[in-house]
C-alpha cells in the first residue's frame, strides 16, 4: 500500500512525523465524510465539464494544433486543468473510478500533446508568444504553472501506479532544471508553488536535482529577481523574513515549499524563519476563522491586527494554503499547534470556499457581509474551484501519521483506517460525531504495543480519556496526549472533549472587533445569518453573560445550532441621533433570542446580512 | 449703547432674536470669563508679536513701499492680521485699554498705506503679482482674505467708534462689487467667508448693494466656477445641497452666509438647504466635542457616520465656524436646538483649540491620541490661532439676545449684563458655578414687566426652576422655558439644571466607537489622559454600570474631575494571541479607578496618549 498521498516523507530525514496514504483511511459518516463525497460525486465532474466549456482543455488541444484559434483565458489557465486532475486522482485514491480514470486518461493526452519537444509546456506561450517564454517570471506564472503540473503528475502516479502525466511532468521538470540553476540562468516565480511541487518530485524520484533546484529557486528570493516587492516575497531573501507580507497566497505557498525543503536538508535558519512568520502570521494577522489576507488590493496580508470583516479577503485557496503549510510544519514538528490551525482553517474558512451541494464556490470569504455576496459557478480566474476540489478528496490523508513508535490522530472523524507501521497493517475504526460532539471512540482491531496520540485541540480546557470504561489519566505534551499499551482486538480507547459554546473576543489592537464577540463551540466558528432571526442581525447586541445553548437540527445538512439572549434597540432612536446616554438606550432594548449557525454553512439558503464578530451589550 | 458685536441684526426683517452686545454684559468670574481674559492678557499681545515676527504686518509695510524684500508666507496671511484686529476690537468692547486702540490704529495705518488707488487689497498680489488678480477665484483666497478685512473694520468701528479701518473695507467691497456681479465678471469664492462679511457690511451701511454682491456669490456657486467640486461646494447650487460636504471650515462659513442672507431676505429655499445642511451635519457628521471634518486630507468632512477619533481632523476653525452658524441659525429660529450646539462645540472642540496659558494652540483636534500631539505656538498655516482669539474675546456677546417680549439667556456664566430692551436698560446679574455646576441665580436688578426665556439645554433631564425660593412650574417649548412677570429689583430667578455624570454611546454606525462609551457632564466632554491614571488608559475597559462621581478639584484651573471604575487585563495575554475565551479574560480583569478629565483640558500638563471613547467591558 503507497503511504504517500500529497507528500510523501517516508524518506525524509527531518520530517518527525510520516503521511498516512488517503487509501488507508475509509470516511464512513459525518460532516468531513459527506464533503469528500459530494466533491467526488458532484464537484469533479461539474468541474470537468466546466474546464471544457471555458476552454481550458481547449487550450491544449490548441497547443497540440488540435484545434485552430486564440488563446482562451488567463495566461495561468492551465493550472486549472492541472488541480483538477489532482483532486481527480485523490478521489481514486479513496475510491475507484474506472470512468474517471479513463477520463483522466484522455485529458493527460491532450496535455501530453501540447508539451513541447524540449519539455516546455504552457499553453499560453506557444505559437506567436513562443518567443516570450521566461522572459518575465515576475507576472507570468510559467513556474506556477510547472509545479501544478508536477503536482497533478505526482498525484496520478501515486493514485493509479501510471506514469503518462508524471513523465510528462519530470521532461518539463528537466527542461526547467536546464534552463535555470547555478551558473545557469538567474531567477524565480513571481508566483511560488515551484518550490513544493520540485521537493516533491525529489521524494517521488530521488532525483537530487529537484530538490537543489527547488532549493535554488528559494535562495533566489529577495535578489529584486522578480521585483523585489513585499507583493512577491521579493522584499528580503526568504531567510531573513520576519512578518508575513505579500500576497497572501503566493507567501503561504513559498512557506509550504520552504517547510518541504527544511523537512528534507534540516537547514535551521529555514525553520527559524518558518517559525517567525507562523508566529506573526497565527499572532498577528490570522482570521478566527483561519483565514488568510485582509486586503482587496493585492489579495493580500495587510498590517499587523488589521483584520476588516466585510472586507475580508481571505481567498479560499489562501485558506487552503494554510492548512497545507500547516500539514508541513506538522510533520517537521510534531506539534499540535499546527493542527490545531489546520483544524481551524478547515471546519471554517476553508469550508465556507465551497457551497453544501458542491457547486458553486466563494473566492473571497468575508466575516460580515450585507447579503450581497453569493457563491458562484466558476471565476474567470478560476483557481480557488479546483484547489478545494483537491483539498477536500486529500482529507482522508490527513487524519493520521506515523512515527516509529506509533499512530498520531491529528483530526477527528468516523473513519475505518489500515495503517502501515512498522511492517504490520494496524486496523482501527473510529466512531464520533465529531465536529458536532467531542466523543470520539477508537475500536482497536489489531493487537500489539504501539502508541496513540491524540491531538487535544487548543479550544478544548477539560477531556477526559477512557479505556475499555477505565479513565485514565494524561499529560499533554505539545498538544498531543499519549497512550501507550500492548492493544488487543476489542480495545476501546474513548477521549472526551468537552466541548461548549463559547464567546471569543479579540485582541483589542484588532480595532474591527472592538465592542465585538465571536461564538465558537469546538472547532466550529459562528455567525448570524439573517434567515434564521426574525430582528435584523447587525443591530443584535448579545448578553455575553447569558447561557449559549447548542442543538443539533436538521438544517444546512445537520449542524448544531447555537441559540443565546440579546437585545435589539429600535434604530428608530438612531435616525436623528449621533449620541444618546446609554441609560436611554438601555432602557429601550428589547431582548431576543438569536440563532448561530456554523460560519462555513453561511449563504447556502437565502441572501441575507450575516455576521461573525457581533456587537455585545 | 451700541448692541451690535459680530452681527447687528436690529433691522434685518427674519431675524427673530437680536444680539447683545459684548459691552452690554460683563462677565464676573467662572471658566468663561478666565478664558476672555487671558485672551486679552496673554492671547492677543502674543499673537501681535508674532505677527511682527512671522512677516504678516511687514507684508503690508512692502506693499506700500516702505521696506522692500520678498512677500512672505501663505498667500492668505493678511487674514491673520485682520482676524486679530477683530479679536482686539472684540476685546476693546470688553474693556477699554488705550495702548491696544493706539496699536490698532497704527496697524490699520499700514493697512491703509498698502491699499491700492482703486480699493484692491491683497499684499499677495502686488509688484510682479498684480497681473494675476482675480484669475484664480478657485485656489487663491482674495475674496476670502476681503471677508476678514471686512469683518475686522466692522467690529473695529462698532468698538472704537472709528472708521479708519472700515472705509479701508468699504473701498475694497466698491472695488470688489465693481468687478463681479450680474452683468459683471462672473466668479465666487474657492473659500467662503467674503458672504457674511458682505451681509455685515449691508447692515452696518443699510447699503443694499453689498447684499446684493454677497446674494450674487451664493447664487454663484454650484456652477463650476471654482472647479466643480465637493471641496469647494461648488458641485451643486445652494439651495439644492443635501449634505454637508467638502472643506469644513468652507462648508460652515458658507453656511453662515446663507444664513446671514436669509435673515435679511427671508428666502426659504436658503432656510430649507440649511435645515438640511444642519440636520445632516449634526447627526451624522458631527463629533461628540462639536467638531467638524474627519479627514485630514482636504480637511473635510467625510462621509456620513465617518468619525474616526485618533485622525479626527476636527480643525479649531471648523469648530468655531460651527459656533458663528449655530448662533446665525439661533437668532433666525429662537430654537434651543442651535444654541445646544453653540455650547456643545465651546466647551469642547473649540477651547480645545488654545492651551489654559493662552499661548499655544491645535490645528486639529483629535478624539484620542498617542501624546504626540501637542499644541504649538503658531503655525505657518496660523488661521487657528487668530480665530480662537476673535471667538472667545465676544464671548461675552454670546450670552444672551433680546426680542420684542423679553430677554433671552442661551449660555450660562457669571456676569453682570446691562440689556436694552424695549428702550430700556434691563440690569441683572448671573452668579453661576456652570459649567461646573447646574444652578444659575438670576438678581433681578430692574423692575419691569418682561420675559426672561431661559435655554434648557438637550443634556439637561430634570430642571427645576425658583422665583424667590418658590417653585414654579414650566414647559420647554424649543429649547427655552418661558418665565413671564412684572419683575421687582430684588427679585431672585434660580434655574437648577440636574447636572450628572453620563456615559453615552454613539450610533452604531459609527464604526470607530462601537464597543466604546463616552463620559459628559452637563455640556463637558471627558477623556482620560495618561497622566491622571497609573494604568495605561488605551487599555481600559469601562463598567457602565458602576457609579460615575464628580468633584471639583483645583487642577487645570479648576475643573470637575469625574472617577470611575473600570478593569484592565493584564497586557501580556495579548502578546502571543488574537483571540482568546471572553470568559478567560473576564478571569484577568483587575478592577482599577479611572479619573477622567474636561476634554478641552487636555495636552496642558506631561505629554501621554488621550482618550475619549472608552472602551466598555
Amino acid at each position: 500500500m503507497n503511504r504517500a498521498f500529497v507528500i510523501d516523507t517516508s524518506n525524509s530525514p527531518y520530517s518527525k512525523l510520516h503521511p498516512v496514504s488517503i487509501s488507508s483511511v475509509k470516511f464512513t459518516d459525518g460532516l468531513l465524510a459527506e464533503r469528500v463525497k459530494v466533491v467526488r460525486e458532484v464537484t469533479i465532474p461539474t468541474q470537468y465539464e466546466l474546464l471544457e466549456q471555458t476552454q481550458r482543455i481547449n487550450n491544449f488541444r490548441r497547443a497540440s494544433g488540435k484545434i485552430q484559434g486564440d488563446y482562451f483565458g488567463f495566461f495561468f489557465n492551465d493550472t486549472d486543468v492541472y488541480k483538477w486532475i489532482e483532486a481527480a486522482s485523490f478521489s481514486l485514491m479513496s475510491e475507484r473510478d474506472e470512468k474517471l480514470e479513463k477520463l483522466l486518461d484522455d485529458v493527460i493526452e491532450e496535455i501530453k500533446l501540447a508539451q513541447d519537444e524540449d519539455g516546455y509546456l504552457d499553453t499560453y506561450f506557444t505559437f506567436d508568444r513562443r518567443k516570450d517564454r521566461w522572459t518575465n517570471l515576475k507576472d507570468m506564472h510559467e513556474l506556477y504553472c510547472a509545479g501544478h503540473l508536477i503536482q497533478a503528475g505526482i498525484a496520478h502516479h501515486r493514485a493509479t501506479g501510471k506514469r503518462n502525466l508524471l513523465d510528462i511532468a519530470i521532461k518539463f521538470a528537466d527542461h526547467i532544471d536546464s534552463v535555470f540553476g547555478p551558473g545557469k540562468r538567474e531567477g524565480t516565480s513571481g508566483h511560488p508553488e515551484v518550490e513544493m511541487a520540485l521537493v516533491e518530485l525529489y521524494r517521488e524520484t530521488r532525483n537530487y536535482k529537484y530538490l537543489s533546484l527547488a532549493k535554488f529557486f528559494i535562495d533566489e528570493r529577495g535578489k529584486g529577481l522578480v521585483g523585489g516587492e513585499l507583493y512577491h516575497i521579493d522584499h528580503k531573501p526568504f531567510r531573513e523574513l520576519d512578518e508575513i507580507v505579500g500576497h497572501a497566497v503566493r507567501s503561504l505557498y513559498l512557506n509550504c515549499g520552504a517547510t518541504d525543503l527544511f523537512i528534507e536538508t534540516g537547514e535551521l535558519s529555514l525553520l527559524n524563519a518558518l517559525e517567525r512568520l507562523w508566529h506573526n502570521f497565527v499572532e498577528r494577522k490570522m482570521y478566527i476563522t483561519g483565514g488568510a489576507g485582509s486586503r482587496y488590493e493585492g489579495e493580500a496580508f495587510g498590517e499587523e491586527y488589521e483584520l476588516p470583516n466585510e472586507t475580508a479577503y481571505a481567498e479560499t485557496c489562501a485558506a487552503i494554503a494554510n492548512f497545507m503549510w500547516n500539514y508541513r510544519m506538522l510533520l517537521a514538528s510534531c506539534e499540535g499547534r499546527f493542527g490545531d490551525i489546520m483544524e481551524l482553517v478547515l471546519y471554517n474558512g476553508l469550508l465556507s470556499g465551497i457551497s453544501l451541494d458542491g457547486k458553486e464556490y466563494f473566492y473571497v470569504n468575508p466575516l460580515a457581509d450585507s447579503g450581497k455576496n453569493r457563491r458562484q459557478k466558476w471565476f474567470a480566474c478560476a483557481c480557488c474551484p479546483p484547489n478545494i476540489a483537491r483539498l477536500i478528496a486529500s482529507l482522508p490523508g490527513y487524519i493520521y501519521s506515523t512515527s516509529f513508535d506509533g499512530i498520531w490522530v491529528h483530526l477527528y472523524t468516523s473513519n475505518i483506517a489500515r495503517i502501515d507501521w512498522d511492517g504490520r497493517e494496524i486496523e482501527l475504526e473510529v466512531k464520533t460525531r465529531y465536529p458536532w460532539d467531542g466523543l470520539i471512540e477508537f475500536y482497536i482491531n489489531t493487537d500489539g504495543e504501539y502508541i496513540i496520540f491524540l491531538r487535544i485541540p487548543n479550544w478544548c480546557k477539560r477531556y477526559s480519556l477512557f479505556i475499555n470504561d477505565q479513565e485514565i489519566s494524561t499529560n499533554i505534551v505539545n498538544g498531543y496526549v499519549k497512550v501507550e499499551r500492548l492493544w488487543k482486538k476489542g480495545d476501546i480507547l474513548k477521549l472526551n472533549l468537552i466541548m461548549e459554546p463559547e464567546f471569543i473576543v479579540s485582541n483589542p489592537k484588532v480595532i474591527n472587533n472592538i465592542g465585538r464577540v465571536a461564538i465558537k463551540r469546538g472547532p466550529i466558528v459562528y455567525c448570524l445569518e439573517q434567515t434564521d432571526n426574525p430582528f435584523s442581525v447587525c443591530d443584535l447586541e448579545v448578553f455575553t453573560d447569558s447561557l449559549l445553548t447548542s442543538s443539533f437540527e436538521p438544517i444546512l445538512g445537520g449542524v448544531v445550532v447555537i441559540k443565546g439572549k440579546g437585545s435589539i434597540v429600535d434604530t428608530n432612536i438612531w435616525k436623528r441621533n449621533l449620541y444618546a446616554p446609554l441609560k436611554d438606550i438601555n432602557a429601550k432594548r428589547k431582548e431576543v433570542e438569536f440563532t448561530a449557525i456554523p460560519y462555513f454553512t453561511w449563504a447556502n439558503r437565502e441572501p441575507g446580512p450575516m455576521e461573525v464578530w457581533i456587537r455585545k451589550v
